[in-house]
């Protein structure tokens, strides 16, 4: 198809696929002109692929092109491949020592055989807007909220569909990004039953 | 004391008390002239709350107002003080229909004998994002979110410190508030905790 065709078909204006050629986050079509080329099926998925990740993913062009790579040369496990739609999510943080998070990484048998500073250092700066509120967290909260995580990455991880890396990526990127205001959302509700159940008991 | 000893007590600015007691924010001091008043302990502890309901707890005035109200003249149950609290930090939605997170609220146990109506559109936005991105959600993992989210709140409330009504709902406020970026930097962590074993496991 023509690039006319292949916009119409993935709901992108040609500019922005021109666009997404030159960065490379689409693969070239096949020349059948000194101007033209001919696109398939393959120039379909990817655009809505690379939409996915920057749009409601929120990944920079340059953080999209990792990934897109990671998809392209697949690592030898397709859980590595997590680790690059993971890494490609963070949020840019500026890396201190974080002693105590090290710390609950261990107890918590999260640490990772790699630097994972930056998403460290996002906990450290969580826990740290709790103590400068001069709030602080029960002793067993973070033990109980480990605990949940625990299982919800279980849950999350146990569904990648890896029959196509493709998908396995596109899961991990939105469902990290996507599904953490339905996480919050959701432990609202939840706190809202618990005390709605304790009023229920005490009347 | 005076107001300029309050305000150095609490670390708050003169002018910024003045603007709290204008707003009912903050009780009125004893008068011991037509322009000069004595303020207490009770005014320090009470400046401290204020602040960290605005402040990190991002209430608006009016609703630090609501929760401030509710301590002055608490419900029955402390526990229907949670209530208050949590509505408190509730985003501002707007409200339409939303079978499909009753459906589920039910399904989880969550339904409360009043009007959450906010609560549920937030969770309905969230669910209507990941639709819009062309996300589907696994079979599954909604309900491992809800047993997880479950074990969150009643880890949180089993924890309130109900000796206090200002401490309790300073606690759910701030609570609220402050541990969502810890939550989310947690479950980044674990997610990443679950690929790292399963890449260990196949290698």
């Amino acid at each position: 198809m023509r690039i006319s065709e292949l916009s119409r078909r993935a709901d992108v204006p040609v500019a922005t696929v021109k666009y997404y050629l030159r960065e490379g986050l689409l693969h070239a079509g096949e020349l059948t002109s000194a101007t033209q080329a001919r696109y398939d099926e393959s120039h379909v998925t990817r655009l809505r692929l690379v939409r996915s990740l920057l749009g409601p993913g929120a990944l920079s062009v340059a953080r999209a092109r990792a990934v897109l790579r990671a998809i392209d040369d697949p690592p030898a496990s397709p859980y590595e491949l997590l680790g690059v739609a993971a890494e490609a999510v963070r949020r840019p943080v500026e890396v201190r020592p974080h002693p105590e998070v090290h710390a609950l990484v261990e107890r918590w048998g999260w640490s990772v055989d790699e630097d994972a500073c930056a998403e460290h250092q996002a906990l450290a700066d969580a826990l740290e807007g709790l103590r400068a509120a001069g709030f602080e967290s029960p002793p067993g909260v973070l033990d109980a909220y480990a605990a949940a995580m625990d299982s919800v990455a279980e849950a999350e991880l146990a569904r990648v569909p890896f029959d196509s890396l493709a998908a396995a990526v596109r899961y991990v990127v939105l469902g990290v990004v996507l599904n953490e205001p339905v996480l919050l959302a959701m432990r609202r509700l939840a706190e809202q039953a618990a005390a709605w159940r304790q009023v229920q008991a005490t009347r």
